[in-house]
Order: C-alpha cells, then sequence, then structure tokens
C-alpha cells in the first residue's frame, strides 16, 4: 500500500477596513431587514485576519513548501490595497458588491492566486480563510 | 480547465456546562480506569465552544452563503438547550450516552442540521468542531 | 500587621466601529503627517473590545462585588451606542475630539461612571481598558 | 533622584469544576432572581484559569524572582483540590460560600499565600486573578 | 440516501526547540539569501504548538474515538525528545535536513504514526498541525 | 472633591530567541539542579512577546498620549537587537547574566527607557511586560 504525502504551509496577516451592506439591487427596507445594523448608513469596520493555505511538495534541498518571504510579499501586496481603507468608497471591487466577509474572501482568494501566479513556483494555493471577527469567518476556494 | 468555487461560512459560539464520565455498560472499576478524573462523582464542567460550517453558493445579491442572523438564531436555540446545564441530568440525550467531547459534538450537529432543515436554504451544514478547551476538541460530519 | 483585602471584577465586551483621524486644529499636511494611514479619507475600522474593572467587597451573602447582570446591562447600553457606527459622523462626542484609543477610552470610563453612579452600589470603577486590537490597548482612570 | 525597582513574576495555570450558586441564606426565589441561570439546580461548569503575580527582587546568581518549579508545586497542589470537582460538593471551603468567582480568588489567593508561607523565600504574592471565561475575572489581593 | 457519520479528535500540546537554518548543499551565500534571519550562526527558538487530528468511530459504550490518555502519552513522547533541544544539535533527523517548519510536522507526523501503530486501535492519524507561531504553521498528512 | 485622570498606552510586538540557563558562579551540578531542562547544552528558545506602557496625559489636539509611530519605531530598535538572536552568544548583555524571563524584562525596560528618554515626550514608561510563553511573564518597572 503506497501513501501519499502532502503539507500545506498556512501564513496569516491582519488588515482593518470600514465597510457598509448596502446592495442597490434591494429596496432599503430590504437592505434594512437583510443587513440590520450592517446597513448603518456611514458603515463601521473591522481587523480582519487573512490566511493563506499553500499545498505543495517539501523542497528537499531548502525543506520549504514555498520560501516564505515570497509569501509575505504577495500578502503584503494584497492586503496593503485594502488595509485602513473603507472598502465600499476606495476599492473598486466592492462598488458593485456586498463588502460581506464572503465576498471579502472571494476577492482575497482571487487576487493572491494572481499573484501566486506570476512566480514559477509549484505550489498550489488550497483556499483562503477570512475572519471578521474571532466568532465568524469564511474559507473560500477552488476544486 | 473548469473550477469549481466553493464558500463555507463559519460561525463560533460559546455554553458551559456541567458534566461527568460514567457508563453503566461497565464497572464502577472499569469506569474509573476508562475515565480517570471525569469519573468524579458529583460532575465537574467546561466552558465548550461550539463551530457550525456552512457550505453554499454565495447569493449575487446578498453577497451572502446564508444570513447570519438565521445561523444565530439556530444556534441560540442548540446551545441554549445546554448552557448551564449539567448534560448527565438536564439534558436527555445523555440519559443514555457519556457526554464526551465526541458525543456531544454529534449530538450538536444533529440539532443544528435539524434546525437548519426547516429553512429553504441551498447551505449545507458541512461539520460541527466542538471544543472542550483549547487544547481538546471534535470535528463530527456526515459525507 | 493588619492586611487589607480587595476584590477586582472585570468584565469583557466587544463592539465594532468604523472611525477616521482628523483633527480640524491642524493643516492637512500636518493631518497626514500625524495620523499616517487613519488619516484616510472614508475611515477604516476596528473591532474593539472593552473591559471595565470594578473595586469592591466581596458581599457576605451573594458572594459578588456587583451583580454581574448589573454590570452587563450597564455595558450593553454603552456600548451599543458605539456598535456597528462611524465614530466620527454617528457619535457626538468625537464630532470635536480625534476617535483615538485614548479618547475612546476616556469616553467608555465617562459613560460606564456615569451609569454606574445610577445603582447605588459600593461598587467602584477602577479603570476602564480599551482594544484596538491584540496589539493596542489604552488603560484609563481617575484617582 | 533615586528609583526602585520592581519585578513580578505571573504563572498562568488551569483547571476545570462543575459549581451551583445558591446561598441558603436567601429565598428560592431571591436565589433564583440574583443568580439566573446560575441557579440551574445540578450544577454546570467552566474551564477556570488561575494567574499567580509574585514580587521580589531578581536573584542576581540565578536571575530569578522565585524557581518556577516551586511556583508550579504550589500551583499544582492548590489546583489539584479543584480540578475534575463539583466545588459545592467536594470543597468544604464552599459548603458555606457561593463558589462565585470572587470567592474562588480569594480562595485561591489564601491557599497559595499558605503554601508560599513555608517555602523561604523573599518573594510576596501580590495578588491572584481567576478567570471563569475569557470575558469575566476576578483580581484578588491583600494591601 | 445513506450518510457516512465520521468524528475527529484533536490534541494539541507545546514545546520549546531552539533552530538553525542551514543547509550544507547550498553555499554560505545561498543560505544567507534563502533564510535570512533564520540562518543566524548560534540559532534561536521557537514555542511550538503541535496539533495530532485523529479520525475514527466513535465508541458506543465510551463514547470515544480514543481514549485521551492514550494520545496524551504518545503526544508526550513524541515531544519529550524535542522540548527544550536545539534541534540542529540534538535531534539527529535534523542533522541532515534543516529543520524548517515543514520538516518538524513530517517528522511529527512520523514519529505520532510509528507510536500509534503500536496500539490496538481503529483510529487513523489523518494529519499533524504544527505552528511555529500564531502567524505560521504547517499541515502534514498522507493520503 | 477632584479626580486626576491617568492614561497608559500598551503597546505589544513579538521577537523569537534562542538562550541557554546556565551561571558561571554555580557548579554544573547546582546549574542543573536550578535550571532543569533550561540547563540543555546547545539552548532552546521562545516566541517573546514585549508589552510597553506608556502613561501621559492626552495631547487635546492629536488625541494621544505619544504617537504610536514613535513607539514602534523604539521597539523596533529594541526588539531587532534580540530577534532571532541566540541571546547568550549574540548579545553581549546575557554573557555575564542568565538570560531569565526577569533578566530579560529588566533588559528591555532599561532600553526602551534609554530610547524614550531621546525625545521630547511628557510620557512615562511605566512598565514593561515580557512574556516568555503564554503560560509564563514578567512585569518590570521603576518606581
Amino acid at each position: 500500500m503506497t501513501s501519499l504525502p502532502w503539507a500545506r504551509l498556512a501564513r496569516r496577516t491582519h488588515f482593518s477596513c470600514g465597510h457598509r451592506y448596502y446592495s442597490p439591487q434591494m429596496s432599503e427596507e430590504e437592505n434594512r431587514k437583510t443587513f440590520g445594523l450592517c446597513y448603518s448608513e456611514h458603515g463601521h469596520g473591522h481587523n480582519y485576519v487573512l490566511e493563506a493555505y499553500l499545498l505543495g511538495p517539501i523542497d528537499p534541498v531548502t525543506g520549504m513548501v514555498i520560501n516564505l518571504m515570497q509569501v509575505d510579499e504577495i500578502l503584503k501586496k494584497v492586503t496593503s490595497e485594502l488595509d485602513h481603507r473603507h472598502l465600499n468608497f476606495d476599492v473598486p471591487a466592492f462598488a458593485e458588491q456586498v463588502p460581506t466577509t464572503e465576498n471579502i474572501a472571494r476577492y482575497c482568494y482571487g487576487r493572491v492566486l494572481e499573484e501566486l501566479n506570476q512566480l514559477q513556483s509549484p505550489v498550489q494555493l488550497s483556499s483562503v480563510r477570512l475572519y471578521e471577527n474571532e466568532d465568524l469567518w469564511v474559507d473560500y476556494g477552488q476544486l
């Protein structure tokens, strides 16, 4: 019986944003009912935590799935576009979609993947996890 | 090459219980040997943490896998039947099975699923995680 | 040699806000230099954690410094005026002062004290602690 | 201008108990009203965290305020009398007083002090902190 | 439609090590460039956290996937070979491979599996997780 | 009755070191007995957490006790002299004293104070806290 070893590196980083839940496709009343406190006009905000999960073989010389400096460079690039911004106003992607934890996770997955594809590395982005707070988070990936 | 996106929302909640490990199917001696300190006659207790993992498509209008208010209502219902109770005495399910972390996790999975099935939502309960403390937890699901 | 016993109860609660660092008493350039990323026009936000520290004798009958239900009622009142708001726009106190961690801590101390004074309890508010994130916080009190 | 250096070592440990809030000096109705869910007949329980704060000079040879092995021995002794017990039934001190966080903190302070006094060490127990959960704790000391 | 229940128990433990990143298969310059601060000659160290994930049926009598005392015995054995050691000097396995989080995770997986195989238990080691710090970890398993 | 307001800002940062407990003033046998596992020849290491507590009036214009950028610059300077080093070999201060949590805390207090004194700020360093791990820490200050 053979066995297939796998290793997955995870890296965690932080950023803080303002946001407001509001969909132009719904009436004011529907928005209020659907989003509750998150519909509050001037927005509020959170300390987000982003985790990236990277799957791949362990390099026999360096002992690494991917060099952490590369991961940190990518995550720095991705989060600096969000950090200390108000998502609805300052980040074009959220002009058209509600900045829910789900949508921000999907956005981060796409951005990390984009940056990762520019490296010539056998590593695969298996998923990202985005925490809005310690009691709420979303995992997003593509099979 | 196509890709299948997936998103999984996780929600965390807390409750506190008393419990005692004792199986009527074993002798006193076997109980003592198997359960150690947890066999202590009048029971002890824990701050439990329950996490529910919900898998589904992201609604293009609301940006949500499921409305968090619905999740919170379900989890409130499920945990209020356990919170500040002594599991062996106060919760019928644990009259017949030992209230181990494994069994409480299975119980919570069943109760969350029961409540979730009454909503008309495309969301799927992929698993629950139950922490007895920060160093011990159980994931329970059904494939 | 006599000894003076003391007991101090601490209660922790959470709220989320948007805010922006901007002082009308400084030029745009001074604001940018002083506040860095926090000067960002549309604001950003945080998950705040507020802790109230209450000092007093332990009641010999109830075994309590103060009934936790009273503390929770006060903290609920104080934080619900801030939760899911944009401090600069939605909370009058921060129309005139920069919503820094220091100023929000002072504001919370004042509000908790105000509410506490309406109870007839021998308990004393020794200080409050306000976390902007896990790496930055302010203790505020009055001697 | 002279300065007085001080150093304070803190050690953290864990134990789990069952307990029930009930005072024989109050009517059933008063108990229910005062203690709410904690009045629940068969009790519930918590993962307690106990921290001991020890103040003293740093020994110039060992670089220590007190040897950690001594601290751990004391805390092991104190917590093993509580761990996996139901406080109301199994710990005599709580036959006569309600096992609130305040009273358990006072009890732990007394027990740690008792054990510490048997060592010939210049160290002083400045206070103990007892967490019932991450949102509620009590500091207890004697001036 | 049938459903396949599964339960997975997780246990968390701590150990502290010194280590240095250095590969004899690379030049000094390549080592410095690849490993950055971790190449520092005399090494540095971390508080590692090891989690073992054990999959199996819940025993209908004991309510357990595996007896926690057995798990703790195994983890104690595995971590005591690493705790308070300098991995490069004191642990033979890391004489030949760089003690990266990836390699330490693989090593721990192998050692836990080895010990587990000596028990007659239906439980399966699905993976281990090793944290170097709260912002970096590796999951390792075999399919 | 007048009241004296006070505000104290706390900033938390991380660094990782190797160290070994060994005092040339004690015999090998005394060292082994006093320091236990920490006496291990090649050393081990930890993820340290350093917190600096800064006391002062809140500036009425900026709303700050001290500008966080200044604090971060100081802490960066102090911790970069320790981070990823082996304290006994790489940091002169620990050639002559055992790198216990107590001594490292005292060292950090001195270094932060030194850097702080070069700024013209009314702020006062009330103490530092150094965590060796989440269960052990030392507060150090000067009255």
